[in-house]
This record gives C-alpha cells, sequence and structure tokens, in this order.
C-alpha cells in the first residue's frame, strides 16, 4: 500500500460501522467469486482489502488520539483487539479471492447445480453513453423492474458501500450488481453497453 | 465441540453458500454485538462458531469422498484453502464476539451517537404463550408494519439461516429481528412477552 495515511478525527463507532460494512461485503464477494468461478468478483475483493487497510489506520490513530487517561486506555485496549480480528477476516477473504484468481475451478464430479438462494454478483463499468449516466437508483427502479440490487459502487478509489435511492450514477462508475441472471444480463448490457456473458 | 458428525453426501458447492450465509451472519452479529454493547448478539456469535465448525468437517469429508482421480485432487486441494480460510473468519468474529463478552465499553470521550445506518439488533426467544406462535414471517408482515426483519433464527440448535415468507415461529425459537428501535421494542415484546430494554 503506497497511499498516504493522514489522522482525521473520526468517530471510532463510525469507524467500526465502516469496518462492518466493509467485512460483510468481502465475505459476501469472496465466496459469490468463488461459487461463481468470477475473476472479476475475486480483483474487488482484493480493491476493498485496501481500503480496509485505510481504514485501520485510521482507527488506530483515532483510538491513540482519544486515550488521555488511564481508564480510557484500559477502555480502548479491547477496541485494538478488534481492530486486529478485523485485519484477520480481511485477509482470509483476500486469500480466498487470491485462490479464485489463481484459477480453481471445482471438477465436474462435485459441480452440482447452484443452491438457488445464489444470485449471480456481476461488476459493470458504466459506460459514459449509457443511458445510466445521470440517473439515480431510485430513478432508475431497478430493483422492482428487474429484480436488481446495486450492492457497492467503487468510484476514483472511494467506495459507496449502501448506495441507496439517491445515488446517481457517473460515468466509470464500478458498480457491483446481484440479482437474477435474466435481470442481470440486461442491467449489464444498459451500463456497460456490452453482452452480459454469464459464467459456465 | 463434543458433537459428532457423521458422513453424508453433501454438494461442496452448497456445503460452500451455507458457509457464506454463516460467515456473512457472524461479522454483521460481531460487530453489532460491539457497536451496540450486546452480550446476548455476542453469544449468538459464538453458537455459530460451532455451526461452522460442523460445517466445515463436513466439507472437509465431501472433499475427501470426492476426490477419485489426480485431477480431482488438483482441482480440490485449493477448495481445502478455501475452507482455511473460512476457519479463521470464524475464529476471528469469535475473538470478537469474546472481547465483547469479557465488558468492552467504549468510553464516553468516543462514544459518538451511533451512525444512523446502524439498526438495532436484538436476540428473542418465542413465548410459547405469543400471539406469534404458529404464524408465518409473511402472516405477521412484520417488516411493513414495524420495519422489523427476523434475519436468523435457532432452533433446536439447527440454525434457519434466510427465514423467509413461509418461515413459521414455533414456541422457543431464538429469532434475531433486526430493524429501527421503536420498532423492534413492540416486535421484542410481542414474541417474548416482556418489555424490551434498549442498549444505552
Amino acid at each position: 500500500m503506497t497511499r498516504e495515511v493522514d489522522y482525521e478525527p473520526r468517530s471510532v463507532k463510525r469507524l467500526l460501522a465502516e469496518m462492518k460494512d466493509i467485512a460483510e461485503l468481502m465475505i459476501d464477494l469472496s465466496y459469490s467469486a468463488v461459487l461463481l468461478d468470477s475473476d472479476e468478483v475475486a480483483e474487488e475483493v482484493l480493491q476493498l482489502e485496501d481500503e480496509m487497510d485505510v481504514l485501520q489506520l485510521r482507527t488506530h490513530m483515532s483510538l491513540l488520539m482519544a486515550s488521555r487517561t488511564p481508564d480510557d486506555a484500559e477502555a480502548l485496549a479491547p477496541v485494538l483487539g478488534i481492530v486486529g480480528a478485523t485485519e484477520k477476516v480481511s485477509d482470509a477473504t483476500g486469500d480466498i479471492a487470491k485462490i479464485v484468481l489463481e484459477d480453481i475451478r471445482l471438477p465436474d464430479a462435485i459441480r452440482a447445480a447452484l443452491p438457488e438462494a445464489v444470485e449471480t454478483l456481476v461488476r459493470a463499468r458504466v459506460d459514459p453513453d449509457s443511458r445510466f449516466v445521470g440517473e439515480t437508483l431510485g430513478g432508475l427502479n431497478l430493483e422492482t423492474e428487474t429484480g436488481v440490487r446495486a450492492i457497492a459502487i467503487r468510484r476514483a478509489g472511494e467506495w459507496i458501500l449502501n448506495p441507496d435511492r439517491e445515488t446517481q450514477l457517473e460515468p466509470d462508475d464500478v458498480v457491483l450488481f446481484r440479482g437474477p441472471d435474466e435481470g442481470v444480463a440486461g442491467v449489464y448490457q444498459s451500463t456497460t453497453g456490452e453482452a452480459y456473458l454469464p459464467p459456465d
């Protein structure tokens, strides 16, 4: 990681809440990458691992700055344990992603049909000519019309982890869409301008 | 873990999908336990850690049984890596839960208001006299009426990880409910027959 991270005052609770969101997304993406055999999804896990490193550093800084008295130090020391455990989660999901990128494919003998609960997850870059540019997720009404949800957006190296109805799509946004195959195919094409190739 | 786990033929993909669901739930619960300062939620993480151990053992068995040829072995060996990484995730969230149970409380100096995105998460045991007994989640229509969702149910040591509209509540079910404070208070009281005490 070459990015420099300066101290800025931020609530430790808010930082923990962000780490929670990222950790959940990393689990989701790393397993989805295995189950759907998707290198693209695995690569997003590695992007999130970097983001988690930055958050951990910020949390460390905030904890050090918040500790003024022996009582503070006593109360805050366990939080360092939580940050350390989070690093293990992040590393482990990163390991899963790397295994996928190193080309794991379950042999046909045990490639059973996917449980129906597992929907498709796809990474789509917003084409500057897409009709989605400048639209909000609420305005597009994707979920109602196609069953497809935008679960996270990466924009210029920053993450929008819980995009909502007001979130506007911009050119070159990388959007992670989840939903049923047919819905995802249409949304992918409208986003990227390219045909969707489902995992086989 | 004293529970004995026998081999039964199960698809590795299905086992991985279950491990994904449990890992996501463990992350969610362990961080929620920290953020809401809830021992009850932390205890559910330790229950899930046991469940994950069983799943890992089953996955190991299925992998060993599925490996008939050198090609199989080559393709399946990396899956053992994924199972190992999952164990790290499970252990790390268990560590977080144990820190919560050992009584971590963020000092007032940094106890900022919770980000609004963090809803309350509560564990409620279904009282045999509750009006919820025998009702389906769909029939109760909780989410529409109160904003509260049942995210998992523990029933006689087994987990229902993705309860849906058809899931019926039974006496002594342990239900994890998530939602806004006011909604959770009402649902908790209807479930347990006891008043809800919010975390302070």
